[in-house]
């Protein structure tokens, strides 16, 4: 598989970058990542079914996600929106509020770069309260979501491509 | 002067600690920093007159202050407000609007401690999306801001308890 994605933890710090480039134009990646009837195809680990209770996608907005897994467990995820730049930047906020502890929140930003042959580059910065945090974000799995969330990206992006011709 | 403010950025960290005790209890020092007519009276440089345009002070709110010199000079400031937990804790993004290139936003966390003898023990962490801006921040004059703003407090929780008697 061409498309790959790349995370990048440099020990000790409390930042981490997930890179992936797509085949499809920077306004249609822009469209997946902000459009609830588009996210929910994509977002998340394979077997999970995600809903898009609240998404203001806006600067000064806010979101709430849930992801339910086959057993009916339910995980949910907040944050607000400090900044949306269409098509090239979003900065907003992170919190999985099934934490033991409330509080440990962490901020993303979403950068797409428009690529040649209509391909686009994301990158999204994530800063920690500490590199606890980070750590304890990866060991938790997020890996596999991530990848899981790219690929059905991947297979969405090529369903449009196919259902446009 | 007893109550003094403290700066803790360590070398090569993309994270600063902004440290104080004040001689009031936590739900007043909560209420100075959430109500406009209080934030007016202390927040910024001595010599300048704050402005608050916006202040929506709960979880998932937002925010945008105006500090003018005498000189006319206006520096503006926004953020949304990730979360309020009363009377203990308020994370918010912040990003000063006249920085060359617009992004560089950081993420506040506010803890208030209920110390002995109706004190208060603030913290705040800030972390920043590079040790750059944070070291950047640093060097445009926080600290004097950020020092005479905690003055101003001082001076405002002691006419608060004069006027109280």
């Amino acid at each position: 598989m061409e498309n790959k994605t790349q995370i990048i933890a440099e020990t000790g710090k409390q930042e981490l970058f997930i890179i992936r480039e797509f085949d499809a134009p920077r306004e249609l990646v822009f469209k997946a990542f902000s459009e609830p009837d588009l996210i929910i195809q994509w977002l998340g680990p394979c077997e999970m079914e995600t809903v898009v209770e609240k998404l203001e996608n806006k600067t000064h907005g806010s979101w709430r996600f849930i992801h339910k897994d086959p057993a009916g467990n339910a995980y949910a995820f907040n944050g607000v929106i400090h900044e949306v730049c269409y098509p090239e930047r979003v900065i907003r906020t992170f919190e999985f509020e099934g934490l033991p502890e409330r509080g440990h929140v962490s901020l993303e930003f979403l950068t797409l770069e428009k690529l040649e042959n209509d391909r686009t580059k994301a990158t999204i910065q994530v800063i920690y309260k500490s590199m606890y945090d980070r750590d304890g974000h990866i060991q938790s799995g997020m890996e596999r979501g991530v990848v899981d969330s790219h690929q059905r990206l991947d297979a969405l992006f090529n369903l449009m491509k196919h259902e446009s011709r």
